[in-house]
């Protein structure tokens, strides 16, 4: 299932609005109860204020009535940035697939993104 | 129209995720070939990692396809924050209502939201 | 004293850290005891994670004691972007200087800058 | 040493800005040269345009000619959010130390800290 997420992550990145950094990143969350939603970066002219694919894919997923806790995996184009770290852990993602440095087709979880972290107020 | 925008706008504003601040925020997107997208609100525990409604809804278009140009008009449950002034600004949108400070529904477009702000590139 | 707020600002963008667009930007605020605070642009190589000069400027102020209230003014290289504007609108800056996109020094009030917006929670 | 950042980022985090949240951070860089940088955590009303403790301290820096390369390490109240962690591995800043969420003083490098990460652009 991973590499679907993948492939669909990378299908989904041609569509990405990075005319700044001509750097296209899709991302593709799926539901616990297998629904996909797509997620592509989106930059602006004051880079700080620029949206990543993965949370892109998110928000979309939130707006659509899913919460964090109903996200199972996501599948992205490259290893995620560390603001996009804490939003898969804030979603409790158990299963994040991306393609390393190496070329390599790796998963990991949240927490493992993102060691040594606080405890989210519950 | 911009009244259904806002309207549609406080109805999908329950979906929001914000946990830390307790204001659900809600905005619809309406492109230039009449589809609408929604979008809430995503807050995160690390605050400035957040994503405002108006962006949520932009990405999602985006997601989809469409550019800056392609989006007419977009209804708030409230006035944007300056940074989502900025991306109204990209995506050059004419028509932005939402309910002012006074109470009254306003519409303006980007750039009267924007004022002596620099070029973007082209 | 906006010229001179602005001269230094040209002066400092020449520290920014903006190795991703190569645009330097400076920024130099007043306190109302007179003190100055300068602020250049830091750019990461995750953009939206980027922090921009007006906003260096003012926490270098707020880490040395200053709050909301207590800044006069401020100068810029550039017209500040919809997010640095909430900034200039939370801080209450009365005079802000920057070079207009049509290469002309002017000042304008926070207000001034984002016009029809939300009133903050006091 | 990185017991005596710690208790410097301790006492500066008074300074905050933070009635959003009323969670007051502190961090206190310290460069190759031996120089301290301070700052602290400035909210925004528009929550997502925050800036963080650990940031506020590396613009400091950087506003007064450091670059990424010359931080030593950095003394943080907390465990850095996602974002920043993304920072301290821009900077490459080999000590970071804070209180993990066990209530112990820990010690790490920004690479442990963001595992997996992509390399960044030389």
């Amino acid at each position: 299932m991973s590499k679907e997420l993948y492939d669909r992550a990378v299908a989904i990145s041609q569509r990405a609005y990075a005319p700044y950094s001509n750097y296209l990143v899709g991302a593709v969350v799926q539901t616990t109860d297998g629904k996909l939603f797509e997620g592509v970066n989106v930059e602006n002219a004051a880079y700080p204020l620029g949206v990543c694919a993965e949370k892109s894919a998110l928000v979309k997923a939130v707006s659509e009535g899913y919460k964090p806790g109903d996200i199972a995996a996501i599948g992205i184009t490259a290893s995620p940035c560390g603001g996009c770290r804490q939003w898969l852990y804030e979603f409790q993602i158990g299963e994040i697939t991306f393609l390393s440095s190496s070329g390599e087709l790796v998963t990991h979880s949240a927490a493992d993104l993102l060691p040594h972290t606080w405890d989210l107020p519950s």
